[in-house]
């Protein structure tokens, strides 16, 4: 949307100056004394310019206008049908906390259920399930303590809080959108500043705020400067009050902590996969987007460990034909578009880091679009070097365009070895690997032996500090060591855990390199972290599915979620065509017959016509229709096609379960079966 | 195991008499001088009696004994093949919170899918899914913030924070064990204590602790007076800090405040059933019993949502014929023990409240028997008047009895309409339901018509307070105005919303009784709660289905989980019997197979010997195991009897999925295919 955007403004200032041109003209024709029957032809030109202008303006305002009234109606029907609620509405809700109800409950279970089936199953993934209360260590070590924080201003007369780089970005879009006399060097410093919003100090936030002059929204007051707030909420662990603890921010460093039970619960090898499923906690300054910004969710996360000197995957090739559109670094860079890369090349070429992050994308993909993401609002975008943490080594973000713009929903990042590292430090817990070497390698090492006597002669009660100092140098102080002590004979040598500095002399240490016989390597694994947002996800699937038809009388836009019957909240519902003891005796007959084959419906009896009972159903997204009309035979329908086949009672169900299963088309079916065109006045 | 505690008892203070007697016996024989052969044999049948008591004695310690170490070796099976993992262990863990490892969280996955399908579908409930963070008016109007509190004291030296009633507890049941001397009253009090101690106030729980000098238990200090401490997690939401949240202690309350919505979603129908699956919190004081008290737990809960005046079900024949061990109110109050009751007997007799209760404790049965609990285990106890908030109906818990004793597991209450009345009056929203009459129905009401112009005159400003104040009277404050009004001619009359009385005078308001057509009935549902516990039941389910058997060389007891294909967190393990690419491909080609129908499992190519991955598979409850022995048929064995049929490559899948669907017995398919009896040293 953002290129259409660009081109309507690019037409914008073409129609600008032809006006202006125009404008010229017809003063100069007045001036000139031109005859009057040209000045009006002019004028009439000018006047039709100058309307081609205002349409032009009229749909870039109206670009986001329509995307907000789609989003209005989505949601409105999300409400309605109750897929979603805000929670504890009748104590007037709290921001960005949403309940599921009970059709937007089925979707989100199916959905966890295929993740499972896709990925930890598939995959033979080790699934764990861990608190969400995490005691403050753990999170001290990965480092959310102290850096799992926003920017945050406060109105400085009603100490509202707002997220300082929400105010600057929505001056900048607004700008952009409303200001349409705004001079191009503008639009690109506000373009620069939206795209540079994540890498602003504190400082430069609080800079670009007072430069622009932004005010607190609602009271206009003035605005304190940024200061940080961590995000996770806290809380406190048993009755003492001393042990700190947070409600996690992700599931991750549950597994991460498990590292060494689950290497061996996999026998000891490399490469394998965990994964977890469930809430993770994020208290939001001030929740917005609605649905896609909300202070707890449910994420789907996969840890998977890789020899970082092998990141191949044995099952690349099953993806690797894949193509879709990717948006790597570069193209973001020199400002051009995503486009369609053959998976493949993107690994061969090094544009996507290894073949075990190729894989995972490529599964990703596979993941989202069968669930019924659109292809074409799908990319794939690669972070830039300036959004990555310093220790990734490549990160790509699965986005979804919906209401809102190209949303993130899963980010595919390889981490390195980074969290493992932290928390052996942390712990003093060493998270590592081995390979066994097959044969016993000869490596030279470099020794460090202490000469513990003439260390205890010299430094007494100090003796164990300076060798353990000593034992710790990294190679190339120990070789600086080694060469002063040869040439001086002593050398001064700082002593941290004695905050001073020691000289040591030439016979209080041997420093000499060794051929050793290794028999394995001990490594810290790298790690690949697929980490999926389970609400986005499902939302952006319902803007997806989402749209509306007119009903048979033309009088109303009905509403229809278009899911696979694989997300479906319910599959299938069965109508009696009236009330109707016979016509219900049979549809409880399929109903049980549903409920053996595992079909989850749902009877309507109620005496609404028939159309109104479709329309009901369309808007919830079930797929197929029973409608008894007789006790012989019955029609099913088929949602978006709306139309319908004759099939015997007892074959109902089964063909039902062969299409919500996948194991048949609608089409097959429809060139199986006889036709049924309805009579009454449905759809 | 308590009525055998007591009869041992009994026994042993009858040995402890015929003791004390003959050891009369023998000082009175030594006394008057007897011969010295009937001294010997009266101190030989005196000595035979002392041995007889020993032995009593050490039955009477054993049976904790034996307990305990039944218990050491399920949870240690349970910690070594990770069902279970000590949360955060590289950080020395915290108390009371446990992971899921990968085969405990597939055995918690398969529980919760059975519990969706046996209640969720079975019953069409409305499945929802809320936030844990939850803000405080919610749990204000619930009353957990005033009343979700234990009576904690502290170590007066140390800080260290314990559960008075653990202590009082621990100490009763220490005497009681362990000091054979006790005397028959002092038994009684301590039973007495026990039975009594979930009611004692603070000041009473104090008061014990005084008269038995209970101390801190590591450092003998003394212990200050009980006092309630808070048992949620508290939390802030959003930045401001003025927001004060929790962290849910059940699930129902976010059904709770929803039930307008779920009403008008099932067609402002009743009954209906909502129903949550989620985590809910506890903030233990010093969380103990391992896996059974912990501070973050997955809880299912159904909220059935009923018209108070009729609380038949309309199933309640399907489960009306089951008989199981039922513990009713009466009979424990009369120290009788649990007995089988015909469950339609329970409800005809009263002594289960209503059908709908009935319905559901007989579908808890079927659905924990089916789990793999053991009936002889499980039975239903009802609370006792003490037990049981005010407003409850009746409940009833299902118990389980383990290695720590009956423990609950599921609660089924009857809770009246206390918790839709709560929130009606806390958030001001009328959370009721409605009976539409057939015919109107002619009512007496008393109506309140206060004359707006008089009261204007007299109250200017004040008018509108009056009058609502007027409009707001109960029924006997009105009937006592109009008396006063009628008989005086005017009244004073308190305006609590301008603090002070005002005079109300006999044309200002007209009260009357008036014959009033109502076309419907408006009431709040009372709700029956069924409450499960998930890991509790997990928990049960181990020790239940756990048991030891010697390998077949002898030498060692091997572990096996007896769980039903239903909760098996593997259903089938494929062996090559040997490493050899012929075997392992076929061994592949059965995985697809598997894979394909659905059925977890793994492969086992190590190439340690068959009766050690036998075993290995059995200490994971693996009902299937498939060995490749051959290209063209493979052996398929059954974990509990160890037999073993022979079958053909294409078919194994088949018949795995058949037995673990359910769908074929093992003893069926033992008597179609050949045996096969194994030659390798296997088990």
């Amino acid at each position: 949307m953002a290129a259409t955007d660009d081109s309507l403004r690019k037409s914008l200032a073409d129609k600008q100056a032809a006006v202006d041109a125009q404008g010229n003209a017809v003063r100069a024709l007045k001036a000139a004394g031109a005859p009057k029957p040209d000045i009006d032809a002019a004028i009439e030109t000018l006047n039709a310019l100058k309307l081609e202008k205002t349409s032009i303006e009229r749909s870039l305002i109206g670009g986001s206008d329509t995307r907000e009234a789609f989003r209005q109606a989505v949601v409105n029907t999300l409400e309605r049908r109750l897929f979603y609620i805000p929670s504890f509405k009748i104590y007037r809700g709290v921001a960005g906390l949403f309940d599921y109800g009970p059709p937007g409950c089925a979707v989100k279970s199916n959905v966890l259920s295929f993740w499972r089936q896709h990925f930890v199953l598939e995959e033979n993934m080790l699934e764990v399930d861990c608190p969400c209360v995490t005691p403050e260590v753990v999170l001290k070590a990965s480092g959310h303590v102290d850096k799992f924080t926003d920017l945050m201003v406060k109105d400085e007369k009603t100490g509202t809080c707002y997220r300082a780089d929400h105010l600057l970005k929505d001056f900048c879009n607004e700008k952009l959108q409303r200001d349409l006399a705004l001079s191009s060097d503008k639009v690109s410093e506000l373009k620069h500043v939206l795209a540079t919003l994540d890498d602003l100090s504190a400082e430069e936030l609080g800079a670009k705020i007072k430069e622009y002059e932004i005010v607190a929204p609602e009271t206009k007051n003035a605005l304190s400067d940024p200061y940080p707030f961590n995000l996770m909420f806290q809380t406190s662990i048993g009755p003492s009050g001393l042990s700190p603890g947070f409600m996690r921010p992700e599931t991750a460093q549950g597994i991460f902590v498990n590292f060494k039970d689950l290497y061996y619960y996999n026998g000891n090898k490399l490469p394998f996969a965990a994964a977890q499923i469930g809430q993770a906690f994020r208290n939001e300054i001030s929740p917005r987007q609605g649905l896609l910004r909300v202070r707890e969710f449910t994420l789907a996360e996969i840890e998977h460990f890789v020899d970082p000197q092998d990141k191949s995957h044995p099952k690349y090739a099953e993806v690797a034909d894949l193509e879709f559109l990717m948006f790597p670094r570069e193209q973001q860079m020199s400002a051009q578009s995503a486009k369609r890369i053959p998976l493949r090349d993107a690994v061969s070429k090094g544009i996507v880091n290894n073949e075990t992050l190729g894989y995972f994308i490529g599964r990703v993909y596979l993941f989202l679009t069968r669930l019924g993401i659109d292809k074409e609002r799908l990319r794939f975008r690669q972070h830039l070097a300036n959004e990555m943490a310093h220790y990734a080594a490549d990160c790509w973000d699965a986005e979804i365009e919906c209401s809102y713009g190209w949303i993130e929903c899963v980010g595919i990042a390889d981490r390195s070895a980074y969290d493992l590292r932290a928390h052996t430090d942390k712990s003093g817990v060493a998270l590592v690997a081995q390979e066994k070497f097959s044969e016993p390698k000869e490596v030279e090492k470099l020794v460090i032996t202490p000469v513990k006597k003439e260390l205890g002669l010299a430094f007494k009660g100090n003796q164990r500090m300076v060798v353990e100092a000593l034992e710790a140098m990294p190679e190339k102080e120990a070789l600086d060591m080694k060469a002063a002590l040869e040439s001086k004979g002593e050398v001064e040598f700082e002593v941290c855990t004695l905050g001073k500095n020691v000289t040591i002399k030439k016979n209080m240490v041997t420093i000499q390199k060794e051929i050793k016989k290794e028999h394995q390597r001990v490594f810290t694994p790298s790690v690949i972290e697929p980490s999926f947002g389970i609400g986005r996800i499902i939302y952006c699937l319902f803007e997806h599915t989402f749209y509306t038809r007119p009903s048979k009388a033309g009088d109303e836009q009905l509403n229809v979620f278009r899911f696979p019957p694989l997300v479906a909240p319910i599959k299938c519902t069965v109508f009696p065509l009236v009330q109707n003891q016979k016509y219900e005796e049979v549809a409880k007959l399929i109903s049980k017959s549903l409920t053996a084959a595992g079909i989850s419906h749902k009877i309507d009896t109620t005496g609404t016509s028939i159309g109104k009972r479709y329309a009901r159903t369309d808007e919830l997204g079930v797929p197929f229709a029973i409608t008894v009309d007789s006790t012989s035979s019955v029609t099913i329908r088929e949602r978006d096609s709306k139309d319908q086949v004759r099939v015997d009672v007892e074959k109902a169900a089964i063909v039902v379960k062969e299409v919500t299963d996948g194991h048949r088309t609608w089409e097959d079916v429809w060139s199986t079966f006889p036709h049924h065109s309805s009579t009454s006045a449905d759809d």
